[in-house]
């Protein structure tokens, strides 16, 4: 055991940064006996010195230098929430080359150099931890390598973006458009002026491949996730999917088989009664199959200050335990298995298909017809008349059909000259083939 | 680091024993990636030498001398799934005193003398894990101590038996009757032949119990929980509580307030739109309040071969993993508060109840008049007509009240002479006062 007092350098005070001194100070006694010392935040890194900070914080330990964390030999632990990529990962990696070990909430940088800054961590004997980073308040990284870690993990499928499933929400149960709620979630302050990260699916990208290279430990990057957004959603997609049962997420899928990965953001159909229907408003969720454990939930809030700063300290009681116990740089799961990716022969899902035919006879067959010449069968048929249209929308539920198949049938599709035009083909998951 | 290899003795080769076999087996290459080191199952503890075995257990190591696990220098860990409570005990205590780590999935030994044999492991510098006793596939008791570590958890609501939750589901979902689908679930054996334990909710009880130890710090024990069972629901209520908009669930539920705990185990109604209400068939979910992290739901299969032995060896790589680091016998959480119960008065919820009252002017009033006497308001109020009998079912929602203040209520009710008989009374849970 070392001294009984460990020193933070606490890089941001914005929401979360307060959010983790607050916790810091009302579970102090809880803290305490939990790492068996205390946690000093020692200096606090702020962009501006002079703006008004809430009374929780002693003014004296504020700076603008960043030399006085990652150089300050009495800080034994950076806590990174300010955001940024670049700059901050330079930070880190100062950090790091001094000894420091590392908690940060920053899925941006995790993403693009979370590789790096783990394996310079493993040379340094240092700890790497971001928990936060990933879906706010739910402890998934470590029930993924901790809790689940003796079993083999083969598919993960996670709503991961709050805003987006915000506005998901607010369309089914209000029958709004996506225009509509989100304006309101940016005047509520839920999506950001420039919502195109969180309503376009990068957001739930990143979180996606944090989660695979953990998961599958395979080293991945945001380039492998494949990503579509909700921006294309219409309500009437969204009343055919309820009338047959399904309701609309944007899921971030990702899947290993004989070794190969595929991972996708894209708006995603569940039937009602699944789990991960349920899931309303801002919360997450990610759903978990497990060669041995079978299928698991994680449910909680996926961001917000406390939920945040709670999976920070939580991480940060873990370093601190580690460095009495003199284990830093040892508990990390390092990627051990060559990234190798599913082409599109491989890719497997159910369909929801919905397209617009002439009112006719023989439309329906030589659609279905298609299906059947890709040796793709259909689960489910639906065909509405188009009000004043002299057409007919026609919604087909396929089985199991790879990525490849359904690009021949949609080429084909197009070449019908009974079929007007194909108004959206979304994803189908959570129920047998 | 240690010698690249740590000797098991596994007690116990049931399903679960089996499964934790085929897990090492199957899972080897990532399990000696992630610790290190491979894990061999040195000696198996049998009651019957000659009952036959499956392939993938070699016949060499079965005994059924417990000396020869507990005694063996060569052994560093018991992995005990065997059940039993008073004999089991002394084995672990046997072993723990021999310098062994314990992993265990035995609820009803660990609800009973989890406290002493904890004791004694941190005396002994040894490592005592019990993932897989409580809701089996489901890494709660690690979400606990890890990811929600830095947090004050201030409630915790389970369906943490799976027996009576696929009764319930098929009650609901079904109309069928309690005795009925309890007779299928023992035809198909997921009920025992007695069903005691489960359905009278003393399984569930345990469990709670267990959570509670480590959620509040606090050593509680089976005695503090007030149980009761499923045996009494009936159609009936079933049927009101979904015309109110209720899921009927068996919940363990343990809260603290001001340093003070209430456990109990009970048919409790939960809002359809909760996350609670969808937990179907045999699996277990458990929803969690923490400060900080707000809520929070652990979702996953409760029992089975496969998800309680990935729980198992789970645990055993963690304890593996620390005795390389040679850092056994610090992590776990020590209960350090002194129990203090919460009385009836301050043990607050909302409260359906049912009862048969005389079709005549004056009832209803003389019934809310008694709520109203003891400042209890209501929030939902059905009357329905009894066919043939004359008489009305009056359910009533309660706001807020406490176990007091209901028990006078209940008493008044029943000094009314037009009220016939008070059929049910549940507890609410999971919507605001």
């Amino acid at each position: 055991m070392q001294d009984k007092k460990l020193n933070v350098g606490l890089c941001g005070l914005g929401t979360v940064g307060t959010g983790v001194v607050e916790i810091l100070q009302n579970h102090q006694e809880d803290i305490v006996h939990q790492v068996g010392c205390s946690i000093d935040v020692k200096r606090i890194l702020v962009n501006d010195l002079s703006k008004p900070r809430g009374a929780s914080v002693d003014p004296s330990l504020l700076t603008d230098q960043v030399d006085e964390l990652v150089n300050d030999p009495d800080i034994d632990i950076i806590v990174e929430v300010m955001g940024g990529i670049e700059d901050t990962y330079h930070v880190l990696e100062r950090a790091v080359q001094n000894g420091k070990h590392v908690v940060t909430a920053n899925k941006d940088m995790m993403a693009v150099h979370g590789g790096k800054l783990m394996e310079l961590a493993r040379e340094k004997h240092c700890d790497i931890r971001y928990e936060a980073s990933v879906a706010g308040g739910i402890p998934i990284i470590g029930s993924l390598t901790n809790g689940l870690a003796s079993d083999r993990i083969n598919k993960m499928m996670g709503i991961v973006n709050g805003t987006t499933n915000y506005i998901l929400t607010k369309m089914v149960d209000e029958k709004r458009t996506f225009e509509d709620v989100l304006k309101e979630a940016q005047d509520l302050g839920f999506a950001e002026a420039d919502p195109t990260s969180d309503v376009d699916g990068l957001d739930a990208a990143r979180k996606i491949s944090l989660l695979s290279t953990l998961a599958f430990k395979m080293q991945t990057v945001l380039d492998d996730v494949e990503v579509s957004g909700i921006r294309g959603i219409s309500s009437e997609d969204l009343a055919y999917a309820a009338q047959l049962g399904y309701t609309m997420k944007l899921l971030g899928i990702a899947s290993r088989e004989n070794g190969k990965v595929e991972m996708s953001v894209q708006p995603t159909l569940v039937p009602n009664a699944h789990p991960l229907a349920g899931i309303k408003d801002e919360y997450n969720a990610v759903y978990v199959y497990g060669d041995a454990v079978g299928e698991t939930m994680f449910y909680g809030p996926g961001a917000g200050k406390l939920p945040t700063a709670t999976a920070v300290v939580s991480d940060l009681m873990d370093v601190v335990k580690n460095v009495r116990l003199g284990v830093t740089g040892e508990s990390s799961v390092s990627p051990h298995y060559d990234k190798q990716m599913k082409t599109k022969d491989e890719i497997f899902s159910k369909f929801f298909v919905r397209l617009e035919g002439e009112d006719e006879a023989g439309t329906f067959l030589a659609i279905t017809q298609e299906f059947a010449n890709s040796g793709v069968s259909l689960d489910k048929i639906l065909q509405m008349p188009v009000e004043g249209h002299d057409a007919a929308d026609i919604i087909l539920i396929t089985h199991n059909a790879s990525r490849f198949q359904m690009d021949a049938i949609l080429h084909a599709l197009e070449e019908i000259e009974a079929v007007r035009s194909i108004h959206s083909v979304y994803r189908v998951e959570g129920e047998g083939n």
